[in-house]
């Protein structure tokens, strides 16, 4: 029997359990690192027994004593007991999904069933980080059929709570990413929301971005909300744009993030289940997917956006989801910001309509919200783009903004980042395009999106015509490192710019 | 600035960098859990610089304060500054050669070039488990063509040391695994040895089976031998049986091992290279490769390790390899004993010629030497088995063995496990097949090889007949919460042993 301790170590939603390695020895309790182990006690209190599993980490002294076992921060809080109560730890073995997974490796298939299993215990932080890799991974190489992913969402929505609103018609809009800069939903969802629409939008932190729209919006607001505090939103609003990761509407992908983020790998099927998942528990009914299509965006070419999208809508008929997809065009970043600060600037320019405020993302922003309106049935065909930009320029939407950062509770506008770096056209010529993956390392690099306010600001667009040494773009970040470093990348990868004629 | 703090903990091959979430916040570092990051300092007696990189974990208090940095067991003795010293923080990125893994994934080929950048980090323990993962499997699931197998062979051999030996000839024998029991090597060694062959066996510890070779010797003698000792034994002895990971042979090997081991996953290519690259970094000019054949081995057709077979022999055809292949049969685990200690059992019994030692360890061990024998040239093809059977029977092998366990140092006997299940036939019935992989899972689930006394005792063989109720196999443990989790998993899976008649 062990003394229970708790130790204050975040270790992203892995639970590492710590053992001294003299008590795995004198017990021969057969132990090695990496092992999983089980830890069991009875609640002082109630008598309840309860047991946690997690990865074990071997001590040799200080952090626990012979007669402690140590839980990380996440699984102290999901055993529930107090510290010194007495337990036991045992040798656990793997989760028995993951043979299901061994077996998707090795080609099989998976069915609804299967995928439960498998996300319940995800969810439950019962697999380690590597059987989470093999999972990401056995689904992105060995495919899933149409039949598989529908039962891969299908399980997303069972692991998960819902989110239930009163309208008659829910909408909701999701871009699959890839393009720094592209913050269209802080201005979609306004603007739809002030003609009436409920649109009750959650959004993810970066992945493997800069920024994600939840990165953005909380600059200016708060995002992680409960459940209680959306329908509070919404209901004083018409929407809010919120963290979806501080509900528990997808418990299971919270956990896949952590390991597709240190692979810097968005996987297509992974992605389909995810977004539509998400979509069905804020009972979403009427749904438009962006998907930018460049030469350095996720998806290169229109036969591959083709595809991506009847994946889309095929999945959504086995959901009862009303699905339009919007193939655009991206052959560089949108707006000038990548960063959320700096993306939270170049969206409050275009719904106060400033005279300097990027067009792009002005156009693409009533581009997307005119396909949503018409979709609703709100308008007519063709009538939407005339609605909506009339909303924008009447400062509708503005306004509407205020009062879902208000409801959502507001937040100061963190001050610039400190240190600068100007990157300089190497040549004489015309720009061509920006690759958007390149120019997001560049950001992440100086330290977005943990720092807000570090990350890069083009100064030229694609078209522009300028000379050898003009500046291009500007690089912020929070230390003389993260500028070094994201300076030296930028040097490194002369590509990021292609300049012609 | 941050003072170096040491944390003992053993964290398996992977650098953990504990910083307090304090500092991040007021620091403005830009961190989250799971980033690598770039620990620097200077010696403070030489002046010279040095850094480490290591994945990150937050802690609120206790393990390291605001103003230190901690760094887990192997990464603090890797980066070899005293506790105390003055090191700066940084966010560092992936080493360029995940780009390259991540290509692979994409579908391209990788070359020698790409494999040392992969394998030197990949040893220098520079990538995240997440990334070993996704190497391991990029590797497995997107396959190597031959030319992609020689050049990670080589890249292999390259990131190691190198052991030299005097003799023309140096003799290797290696069987792939998944095999319960097989442990042919500790009886095949002091038969060649005997013979006149040098023999410097370097074997590994449990990756997915309940022993490994390396587990078994190690409960006779030290197995942890440092490559002078290593000469040393061989000098006088002509051979020995030691632990391949205590030696840098293949330091990427024994970092790749770690994921390996938690997905319970051999990969074809991965380990085509791993063994080939082994024996060239012992100097070994003549191999014989056993494949065990059977419905539940690794291998389970003939045309599966016919394929398999011709992969060994057209890399070690790139490797100026003489290599050999035997294909051998397997219904069942061979000899009786399954964990560290029985299986030592076995082995002893076969070097003494007891009656009633397992005839299928000793007929099997006699195979593959007269193999190896007549491979060297040492005798007329067609003499070899005649030769090597009298080496066993005259005893001249177990005073070879004696003589290589005395020159390793030699250890006792540990005591039987105290705990026993005996597990007895469902019905009556002959013997017709026993589940390799299944029993293995019964033993470990029992303890092995952690436990080294741990394990399961076969006590009938394949075309046995019984009566239900008779007894069938036996599971040791120590602990009565192991005995209960193996015993459990055998009465869980009937199929292990298949009856009929």
């Amino acid at each position: 029997m062990f003394r229970l301790k708790h130790l204050p170590v975040d270790t992203l939603r892995e639970h590492v359990i710590m053992i001294h390695e003299q008590a795995v020895r004198s017990g021969n309790l057969g132990f090695n690192p990496l092992d999983r182990v089980r830890v069991s006690g009875s609640d002082p209190a109630t008598g309840k027994s309860r047991e946690i599993t997690g990865v074990l980490n071997f001590c040799r002294d200080a952090l626990v004593g012979p007669e402690e076992v140590g839980l990380s921060d996440e699984a102290f809080h999901d055993f529930g007991l107090p510290e010194g109560t007495l337990v036991s730890a045992s040798l656990a073995v793997a989760p028995h999904s993951v043979d299901l997974v061994r077996d998707k490796l090795a080609g099989k298939r998976l069915d609804r069933t299967g995928f439960t299993a498998i996300l319940a215990d995800v969810a439950a932080r019962r697999y380690s980080r590597v059987e989470l890799a093999m999972f990401v991974l056995a689904c992105a190489l060995k495919r899933l059929d149409l039949a598989e992913l529908v039962d891969y969402t299908h399980a997303m929505i069972d692991t998960g709570d819902q989110l239930k609103f009163e309208a008659d018609i829910v909408a909701d809009k999701h871009c699959i990413g890839g393009i720094p800069g592209n913050r269209t939903t802080m201005i979609v969802v306004p603007i739809l929301a002030s003609l009436g629409l409920t649109i009750p939008k959650t959004s993810s932190r970066a992945i493997t971005s800069p920024a994600g729209t939840a990165d953005t919006m909380g600059v200016l607001a708060d995002v992680s909300l409960s459940a209680d505090r959306i329908h509070q939103v919404v209901n004083r609003t018409g929407a809010c744009i919120a963290w979806g990761g501080a509900l528990e509407l997808a418990p299971a992908d919270d956990v896949l993030i952590t390991v597709e983020r240190p692979m810097e790998l968005d996987t297509e099927a992974q992605m389909v289940a995810s977004i539509l998942a998400k979509k069905k528990t804020v009972s979403a009914t009427h749904v438009l997917i962006d998907i930018p299509v460049g030469p350095s965006a996720k998806v290169r070419t229109y036969a591959a956006a083709d595809q991506l999208a009847s994946l889309f809508r095929a999945v959504a008929a086995h959901l009862d989801l009303h699905l339009e997809v919007a193939l655009t065009d991206a052959r560089a970043p949108v707006g000038r910001g990548i960063g959320p600060r700096l993306e939270a600037l170049d969206v409050l320019s275009v719904l106060r309509c400033d005279a300097d405020a990027p067009q792009d993302l002005r156009e693409k922003s009533l581009y997307l919200a005119s396909r949503i309106i018409e979709m609703s049935g709100r308008v007519l065909p063709g009538a939407g783009y005339r609605e909506v930009r009339r909303t924008l320029d009447c400062g509708a939407a503005m306004a509407k903004f205020s009062e879902i950062v208000d409801a959502q509770g507001p937040r100061d506008l963190p001050p610039e980042a400190p240190y600068r770096y100007t990157v300089t056209a190497p040549a004489d010529g015309r720009i061509r395009n920006v690759d958007c993956w390149e120019i997001a390392r560049v950001a992440k690099r100086a330290g977005a999106p943990a720092n807000v306010a570090a990350g890069v600001k083009m100064l030229k667009s694609v078209g522009d015509i300028l000379s050898k040494g003009e500046p291009l773009f500007e690089i912020h970040a929070c230390s003389t490192e993260q500028l070094e470093t994201a300076r030296a990348y930028a040097q490194e990868h002369p590509g990021i710019i292609t300049m012609g004629f």
